[in-house]
């Protein structure tokens, strides 16, 4: 019986900042009796990656300006959770909602909030994604690789909300080691037509399978492997999973709000 | 070693207008030494469910009126394809690009083109979503107890782009017998916070992962078995993966826009 199988390590303690990730995972993987194979990949939530890279934030010690004060009102978040927002931001966007700021993150994506999260994380402390997780992901294989003697490929997931539909699922904001964009540009369907939607974000379709696994409420879960998904090797990282701002949907009405100098709503 | 198991049913033959779907999936069932247990569920492409209940269009017969024609110069889809996305809309919204027209389909979802495939189908044929995805689900799971013995929750998918990401993945266009929109509302992580983040797309995350395993180029994948997930039981359907198009992430600017009279190009 062919197929694909979501295995999650459990046991993977709390992570302090400093702490060796992969001997975590690597504790985790000979605790739950998981020896990678060749052909395997792991997804790690970014929050523990993050935690062990340091990128927690106490906010007493954040310094809001101006402008945090101000869009702090509009989106009922604390001026200083708006702070961290814009540090982390090259570019605010012009919509504005309860609980909601969207930007352009500094690491290319658009998203809720600059994807700081302050659940999982102690009071009064917030998580910032890491400074690059890609490379994050490649030192983690590179230390998971000397301890199993498997070089892995590495996604490192977040959840997010969508658009257009309700609740938030699983996606890859790190990659290394496999393409995260499959491409069928040029591939014919059985029919022989050439296929009108030719290109799967498989990074993002790993990261979902994996939060299944994952929950959210528990944290005991933090890295799933996966086996049996035969995945194309690659080392674009999480770049072919970022969207052009002019090719991004609804852009151009909100760059004439922009223009108008208004907001949204 | 828990986890969860994605096992794709292979052997599914083409599937023609009148099939009985239920027979094709549980002949390949048997080929495949696949048994479903109490726990399984079970996601299937809209495609095969689809042409098994003739929702398959002759574009040669499809009579274009003035405004398919109008739109079709803007999108760059023949004056046939874009009759077929008005009549399966609602609303159409004013965002056009090359390949791209967006609406509001009659089922709630805000989608391009109307989720109408014309790869995968025959020379000059098109694919439309089923009249009603979750009784289709629904119909299904019931033909399927009557062979297998097992009542299994159903997942119909279909890939879908994102506005903010590129690559399509995988979602949840039908469902019946699991929430597809797990709650966590009320919920406290570790830290005792509650949760900030707290409605999880279950069921576009089992979808995404059922297509790792369906590719895009190759049908005989139509069918992927979820084993080890441990679902909530609902009979909600799919609405609430539905969002409201006064919830939809920048809708306001399009409302604008229309209100002027523009399209957001």
């Amino acid at each position: 019986m062919s197929g694909i199988s979501l295995i999650p390590l459990t046991g993977i303690c709390e992570v302090e900042p400093g702490d060796n990730l992969a001997e975590h995972i690597w504790r985790a993987m000979r605790a739950d009796g998981v020896m990678p194979e060749q052909g395997d990949l792991l997804v790690v939530a970014h929050k523990v990656v993050s935690k062990a890279e340091g990128r927690v934030v106490n906010m007493a010690e954040v310094k809001p300006g101006a402008e945090a004060v101000r869009l702090a009102e509009e989106t009922g978040h604390t001026p200083e959770l708006t702070q961290l927002i814009l540090d982390e931001s090259e570019q605010v966007y012009p919509y504005r909602d309860r609980g909601i700021l969207m930007s352009r993150h500094r690491l290319g994506w658009t998203c809720a909030n600059a994807a700081i999260d302050h659940s999982n994380a102690p009071e009064g402390q917030a998580i910032l994604l890491p400074l690059d997780p890609d490379e994050s992901a490649r030192k983690l294989r590179e230390a998971l690789r000397e301890r199993t003697g498997v070089s892995m490929p590495i996604l490192i997931s977040d959840t997010h909300g969508r658009s257009l539909r309700e609740g938030i699922i699983g996606i890859a904001v790190g990659c290394c080691g496999l393409e995260a964009v499959k491409n069928y540009v040029g591939r014919t369907d059985r029919f022989g037509h050439r296929l009108n939607v030719s290109r799967e974000a498989v990074a993002d379709e790993l990261c979902a399978a994996a939060t299944l696994c994952m929950g959210q409420a528990d944290e005991s879960v933090p890295a799933v492997l996966i086996r049996g998904y035969a995945y194309t090797p690659a080392e674009t990282g999480s770049a072919p999973l970022k969207r052009k701002p002019e090719r991004e949907l609804f852009r151009p009405a909100c760059d004439r709000i922009v223009k108008e100098g208004g907001n949204s709503l």
